[in-house]
């Protein structure tokens, strides 16, 4: 460890986001893992529970004391469920913590909303506004505001956005934000690798319930559905609506997520692509596949990319078809957060992102 | 075999959708399976391609020629590719043989529909208008005209439908035929299992290529395509447009479609069930589950069943979400044959059909 | 149901060698069932926790008690953790219930083997000499010595083998019994399918967890070895001793076990492939593939049978290395369990097994 | 590119081992791509082949031209089929060009085993003696020895060992260089993804006949033998025999090795455990894990490492069962094909190669 280097607590490690955190970190070449809690398993070593980090990582899991965390951290991810984060964010910025939430406890800018789907008050909402939603496609801006806070000696907060949510925006920005889009109404059909569904072992986690198996499962009711809604509000510059249905399908890793979009009258194919190839040119993991392509989650498993594809069906009304690849532990999570933790610390974005991650 | 059992062909028998044709006729309490075809490996026992037939079935595969097939089969599933069928079922009607066609060659009763979406010229469409397209929920009554006719002598042609537009229709019918769909377009997702894309060895069904990956395919120019517009327009009783985005993911069988409808404003989702539970309560091979339940493949794979759920979310407009889960291979191919064979045949329609598949 | 049905009782029937005795049992001409256990879901549809049995069984889950178990039901499977079986079975004998024990209980013919590997003393010691160890093709005299005792009406007891000892007795057998084995040590090493580690959500049978990943478990201490060694030692007329490395792989059902034995020294490559098929010649769920060919397990999953193939390496020395494969929950348990009911019952060995399961 | 970068190309880039080593050599801080050879689509981006490398890189496949190579590159790494290596080192070294060949030409030390396993005379047989077999853990003073030629202007060439012979290797070694071991003889069963089995499209690689399923396959005559059979009789110091079973199981990457040895009468389990401890000690990328444990290939999936574990089986005779995880396309291949090449050319021996890999 060099003097210079960020001091990393990962709240929360022992879950897949949590455990992918220490990873990233681990390789960072500017972030240093200098603790990893978990409120049951403080005393393992982490290589324990993960033989991946066996003579990699000889870090020992502790409690997630924000006493503990302020004293030995300048950075912390918290992967914790909605409602730790109601705990434990305010404590820490006091603390003069900064703090990349990938919890859904700061991601709605209207604590209303938030009760309404979460089923329990927001705690802290005089915090929501300063609050930056890190989609770094869509906020980079405000990600270097904070930035600058921060080199003024500010704690700031980020909430790492929701895979299905980041997916799904990097699907539909482009035409929305273009303003090619001609109806108010988003249909949103993903499908989620296994490992979306965190690593608690339950009924529907189990090798052989969800191995050979496709299903959708919280229709008409899923949380991401406000954030995609807010996501793609802001975009359009107006009211959308979505409607959400996610899927499971059997792999570890990888969400797709295909959007359906009415489009204006007069887009041609060609024009469409070369507005989404305008909107990634310069994202530096966000890829635009060539036209007549769709992404598969394979090519961005175990990396930080995003990968985008387009399609216009023109045969009856002209609808967009727009799918969006990306690792749900990663750009969908934990690289997104480091993604976020990069810009606001003043380091590149993409340090310690742009290893290239196996093809198959 | 006793002398009563009806003489069945399973022509090009080595392909999934054929060699599970060949399993269902085996177990068939009424179908001998007398003959078996392939055009390349013609002379080899079936049990060498596949283990499974091993001390369970001794045939042997022969060449596809009509005159043979007409001398030692009364029905002949077809499980070839389109065109091949064109050239197959005249031959075969003339000679006697009452054929199950589960190519795409019958299924479109407009030959220039056909001929665009295929880009060849349909050879006999003046078999079109007395085909039945063999979707027994839908066209039950004309399957059993069909059984009369064949009384009478005559050989009869059903076209099978395609997998996605079983499941789709599946899912979207019951709304459809009540009357509940407000607009004219139905968003369709859906996802299959790898099986889909046939037996031959290609860089995309390579295990590594699609294991632990999830990718759209066939966007806005699937073939489906059409023969899912024409079965949900007899259904609406109008004129009715698809957007159809089929997505593959890793598994061996089974196929999910999931349906977005607008919904009559002033639909309540227990309407909505009922309205389902009533379309579906005297069909012996579809369960129409409970409310707040979404099917999973798993729950029919292998069998001849489907498994249908449906939920309305009323949030901002009225949409209805509606799921079917069935086996590619089963109720999508090879067991919905063997239902219209029943049908045609006069035997009792979940003959050799109703045996219980394995829960994981 | 026909007056002439046997009623059975499956208890234990949520556990997947449960669900799959009760899908056996509901597809049998003969058995019929009146009755599934659970100790922690009685009066929940078997439909609710799989709907596999949606619109095919309406069975409601009831208590495993012994009393309305006699009341019921000729005939017992018990599909229980080992020491369970202990409580049942002296109870279940005693109010004339035919039993068919899938546990270990009884297993091991010395108590003395069982308490020093299961870790508790046997209960009832005297019922082991007359239970039969339920391997028809090892066992298949006694099991109709069974038979005739149960048309004198006394109940009787089968222990029904593991899935380990099954394929690795099927593998091993026929060199042991020919006695052109020269040393008394076997060397196993065995896969199997995630299904094998029951149904209770854990760490290690998380999908993500064993998706994607192999592992040896259980080496030098796993439960089933004195069963092999029992087993083997039984077929070879003298002690053999075995050392047992069970391995996990990623897959739903398949089982396959590979023996490797030192061949006596004059044995050829085609003596031993006709020493193997003439032993599964006449066995109607055993089959011996051809010469140079080795099972897979997806021959056999979802089926009653075992699939067995050979071969010698005769570079160095005489090795013959055998391989078995079945479905755990198929001949390793349920499938199994009916056969020798069927046997014990006087009803054909193959009765409601006879069925083709999927090819792929 | 810094100016004092390696110049590489990779000979056969499509294939599974070619693209996972285009992969760390792009990431690699001292390796630069300068080209990658196909024979049949020189001319194609390999990012449109694998969009994994979309926006990492755009090299251009190249035909493998000897001279081409000589003149763009100083190391070549060969990821080509046995025969097509025997054809460009003599040309490659004669250029200058330090060649890591991973075929299996130049890995056995004797011509006559080379031809009478691989059926074609070995046709530079003079360039055996001087190759180093590329498995550092027991040849790095070899390696080094090159590094030294290297340095002094020689090209050299390395024969990167094969997957199964390394994860064998790794598991048998430190006991057989302890003397421990009292037989001459090796049971070695191993399990493979499917990766091992190439890229090119074939029955056996179809999604469908490989999922799901497992199978031994190449019994008592797998190419690996001899080559096992040569390490571990360097390792022994005498003369050592093998029966080698390899298994398919359904996973993308990973292979395990299980090796069975029987053990001097005085062993005892801890002696073993530090046996093995001591001799991965100081060992980069070789993990010894703790007593008790066994590896799972998911914890070096992606990586360079190798995790070991071993138990002792001492109930009857004392059998020493230890097994190796490996990334077969990592340690297997190209990861250890790079650990070689960073010795050979005096470059930290785990430079581009610790990186931390997912941990699912």
């Amino acid at each position: 460890m060099e003097k210079s280097m960020l001091r990393v607590c990962v709240v929360g490690a022992t879950g897949y986001a949590g455990v992918e955190l220490c990873r990233l970190v681990v390789g960072h070449p500017a972030l240093n893992l200098v603790m990893a809690t978990d409120r049951k398993q403080a005393g393992t070593r982490l290589a324990e529970l993960y033989p991946a980090f066996e003579d990699v990582s000889d870090i020992v899991l502790s409690l997630p004391d924000p006493t503990e965390i302020a004293q030995h951290a300048d950075l912390a991810f918290l992967a914790v469920p909605h409602t730790a984060a109601l705990q434990l964010v305010p404590e820490l910025l006091s603390a003069g913590v900064t703090v990349i939430d990938l919890s859904a406890d700061y991601r709605l800018k209207d604590p209303v909303v938030y009760q309404s789907w979460y089923e329990t008050p927001h705690t802290s909402p005089e915090l929501l506004e300063q609050t930056v939603y890190g989609l770094p496609e869509l906020n980079r801006a405000s990600l270097l505001e904070l930035s600058a806070c921060r080199e003024r000696g500010e704690a700031v907060l980020v909430a790492a956005p929701g895979c299905y949510p980041t997916a799904t925006a990097l699907a539909a920005i482009p035409a929305l934000a273009a303003g090619v889009v001609s109806s108010d109404l988003v249909i949103v059909n993903a499908i989620s690798g296994v490992s979306g569904a965190g690593r608690t072992p339950s009924a529907r986690t189990h090798f052989c319930y969800a191995n050979e198996s496709l299903e959708a499962y919280g229709v008409a009711k899923h949380r991401h559905t406000p954030e995609i809604e807010q996501t793609l509000t802001q975009s359009a510059g107006h009211e959308m609506s979505v409607v959400f249905t996610p899927h499971l399908a059997p792999l570890n890793r990888g969400l797709l997520s295909t959007v359906t979009l009415e489009a204006s009258k007069d887009i041609e194919a060609d024009e469409l692509q070369a507005i989404y190839e305008a909107a990634y040119e310069d994202e530096p993991l966000v890829s635009m596949l060539p036209a007549g392509t769709m992404p598969q989650t394979s090519s961005v498993a175990g990396t930080a990319r995003a990968h985008v594809g387009v399609a216009l069906d023109a045969r009856r009304r002209r609808i967009i078809v727009a799918s969006c690849a990306i690792d749900n532990l990663g750009k969908g999570a934990a690289s997104q957060a480091v993604q976020c933790a990069n810009i606001v610390c003043g380091l590149p974005e993409t340090s310690g992102l742009d290893f290239v991650a196996p093809v198959l």
